[in-house]
């Protein structure tokens, strides 16, 4: 598949009168970023523009919709009129939004705009760049093309794309073109302190806590380069959170002094368990997944078991972890 | 105090033979990095440069040591011959460098570069820019003025002295002017992943579980606007940690969703009481801490107390806190 030029992409939408876009499910910084700056920047050029949603968006992340999104479950049959352009975010794939993947189909014109190197092009105008830090720098690239007077709120959602998927300019995906955007969109107006206290200044006390718990009850093992921590439904009950507030949890263990591999093994409401792995420089946690019926990359992977307890799990991620250190 | 230019503080290192370089006491990543940068940077002209330090080189930080430290314990009355330039880097003031004071002043030429704005020039030549967001910046800009041609190593320690920093880019003193140097530095070889592993990937499980405790135990008032954590001598001996090991945990309290005052008192030795404060957007931290003898900022600011038991601070804490919102 071939990028088409970002020119074209920006034709059929000056072209369009009504345009929906498609962030991916369980949105993050980037998905909702990428699609608040291109809705506010597609509304001031007159065009009928809306990020179209299928799931809640996290807390962390509502200051970005400034009455840009509509729920799926929202939009009668009755209401869907001629879509002019369709366009999907930091996804490509319609499994990244099966509920809207009918909707997203309705437009006469498809386009996709994403980073991921898994993405296959599903649209008629395709721009996937696995080089691009974040689908915010591209949306930037576009709105450029577009001739777009980015104002504020369009760079601070910009800078919040590009600084969540980033790592905050940490991960090795940042180039210098990352710098170089940052520094046109302090030109427009960007406050990036503010943007970066509504991100990280929000944290649930509940999901402290179940961290603060979690981190509490690891275990270390394999002479200190392996770690491990369990999250029970007990543990959820008794702080009031869900399994995906563990988010960050794997990362914060391997970032131990001397740990090379993290384990986070997660007991679901069904009583099977998930298991994730984490390596820093040496152990390959893929092979250990393969090994286990699932699957992922030599630094991140993971495996589910069925009909094996919580303690058996332990033992056998540690046996399988001091084995491949 | 005027500024010397940087070319006239350049022009006196060109023209020295021996330099020593004195980072402030605990140091930072922008006090090493800044230090190392440039005494690589000196030595790469055939200076013979020195970072003398007097206290230990924090286990994150070591990375940026490569041969350039010595403590000022090592150095005997006896090495000490001819110092051309002294030159204090992240400070101007001698208590922060307080048993290596002597040292400094028997360079010839005292420089002092610092973005500190409490810092006073204490230096035959000075440039304290409180509008850069690390001295990391001033050393980079420094290095250009030298015609130094910036390696992989200086460039590292300079993204490592930049990013602390700026809390990775976050904080409000975090420029265009910063993104612009960060993209000269990977001209010049920087892998920003790698040294963001070595900073931030490197955290004592102890310290870890210290914190964990703390936030575990931490309670919240004034209808979830007010957080507070204590932490005792008994939980550093728990844990194996020093009371050193508690930084961070007051910004972590403020960063939860609703708080707009954290407080962490601590238990001192000697059975007196620390309190810091921090506010985010209400809350007059600075006024409390100066009706308790102490002081800071409106947003971050503490007190000491002595003679008071750590229930009583508590109250006393809740009480004030709650008054101020």
């Amino acid at each position: 598949m071939r990028n088409d030029p970002l020119a074209n992409i920006a034709q059929e939408l000056q072209e369009a009168d009504s345009v929906l876009i498609f962030p991916h499910i369980l949105m993050d910084g980037d998905a909702m970023g990428s699609a608040a700056a291109l809705c506010k920047a597609l509304r001031g050029m007159g065009k009928d523009a809306y990020i179209v949603i299928e799931d809640k968006i996290p807390d962390y992340l509502m200051f970005l919709d400034r009455g840009y999104t509509v729920d799926i479950e929202h939009i009668g049959a009755a209401d869907i009129g001629d879509i002019d352009v369709s366009i999907c975010v930091d996804c490509g794939e319609k499994t990244r939004f099966p509920k809207r993947a009918e909707l997203f189909y309705h437009g006469e014109t498809k386009i996709c705009i994403d980073h991921h190197v898994s993405s296959v092009g599903i649209g008629d105008y395709n721009y996937i760049d696995p080089e691009a830090a974040a689908t915010g720098e591209i949306i930037f690239d576009l709105l450029v093309e577009l001739g777009v007077d980015i104002d504020q709120e369009m760079a601070e959602s910009l800078f919040a794309a590009i600084t969540t998927d980033t790592g905050n300019f940490q991960y090795s995906n940042t180039t210098a073109h990352t710098h170089e955007i940052v520094i046109a969109l302090y030109d427009c107006g960007l406050n990036s302190n503010k943007v970066s206290v509504a991100l990280y200044e929000n944290e649930s006390f509940a999901k402290m806590q179940l961290h603060s718990k979690l981190i509490e009850s690891a275990q270390m093992f394999a002479d200190g380069e392996g770690v491990l921590a369990v999250c029970t439904q007990k543990m959820l009950k008794e702080t009031g959170t869900l399994m995906e507030d563990t988010e960050g949890v794997v990362s914060s263990l391997r970032s131990i002094h001397g740990v090379q591999v993290a384990a986070f093994i997660k007991e679901q409401p069904d009583g099977s368990v998930k298991v994730s792995l984490r390596s820093k420089e040496r152990g390959d946690v893929a092979a250990i997944s393969q090994r286990h019926g699932g699957g992922g990359h030599v630094r991140a992977a993971g495996f589910n078991l069925e009909g094996v307890s919580l303690e058996e799990t332990v033992a056998l991620v540690i046996d399988e972890v001091t084995a491949c250190l």
